[in-house]
């Protein structure tokens, strides 16, 4: 059973995936990707983290990435992220029994039928579990954080828009959707991991 | 505890609705609402039903039922209807444990904190479904079935979005969304039931 996890910042997603897999006893993969997706790619894991998981990824001209040639002298280095991004990803789908927290992996692993889990929240439960649980951003304005967010979910989506023909966050790209403005993670892990794995058998 | 289902047609919402309610011992509300709006209204059950759920809805004009003055002479069927089936709803909701499909409960009940599902599925499945399960529309081609279902959602998100400031379908508005494309509905109504009353603790 390979479950992926897509999910907007803040929302729980990676708690969920953690749980999930803690509970059905699967390998977890989330930031420790950029550890092998910088080796993979020979680029620095502060780059590699930047481009995947800061919303760095906007920032950076498409046209760039799309129309410089890739040779040793002017590293094509968003394209090689990614690229070892895929193989990281799919060397992970093809093992199994695992719980993938975004990467675009509910595309990436498409073939391996994953059952594709998109996590979402209001802006007020999102602001109340950053500053919970985060240290970074803690001076921020409740304005200023709702705006990092939206860039750091803007470059998710961007991530995932290269790759797929559905919309990040398109509910058709998903098998199930879950809000968890209203919602005690925790109490509902081992309800959500039994259905995860019924639908898993049809999938 | 109220669920309150809304579904884009042929996805199966009405089935998992159906078996939720007999899952968990709650009441079920679909077409016999139609009844009592009617009644409500003291209009014809065939209309009413042409408003509400064939997509009928989308083909009134509304300039017409917001601008003409309700008189004996000059019934406001349209708001008739609405207003009937808010009343309906809400008396329904006030009693509680029950599962109301689409009639916008998700918006009219939300005082009464329903766990609030979206169901839907891609086009295969939904003309599969429609074909093994309906008769009517047999002997329309794939593409016609589908204008078809396009036109009856686009009444129903009209009539909702008429209620709400969410678009229907719009995940913000929900609190668990479930594509049925690679579902086996029966097999996951005990675990889906499972964490609906989980879920409902808390919401």
């Amino acid at each position: 059973m390979i479950i992926t996890i897509s999910r907007q910042f803040a929302s729980g997603g990676r708690e969920i995936g953690k749980r999930l897999a803690d509970a059905l006893g699967l390998e977890y993969y989330d930031r420790e990707l950029i550890t092998e997706i910088a080796g993979q790619s020979s680029l620095n894991e502060d780059y590699v983290a930047q481009v995947l998981e800061k919303g760095g990824f906007a920032n950076f001209a498409f046209s760039f990435a799309h129309t410089m040639p890739l040779t040793a002298t002017t590293p094509n280095t968003v394209t090689d992220v990614l690229v070892a991004q895929q193989k990281v990803i799919k060397a992970i789908a093809q093992k199994g029994d695992c719980v993938i927290v975004g990467r675009c992996a509910d595309v990436i692993a498409a073939d391996f039928h994953p059952v594709k889990i998109f996590v979402y929240a209001d802006s007020q439960s999102k602001i109340k579990r950053c500053r919970e649980r985060e240290h970074e951003g803690e001076d921020l304005s409740d304005k200023k954080l709702l705006k990092r967010f939206k860039e750091i979910d803007k470059g998710r989506a961007k991530l995932h828009d290269l790759l797929s023909s559905l919309p990040w966050g398109d509910k058709d790209g998903y098998d199930l959707m879950l809000n968890t403005s209203n919602i005690d993670i925790k109490a509902i892990i081992p309800k959500l991991a039994d259905l995860i794995t019924e639908i898993s058998r049809t999938n």
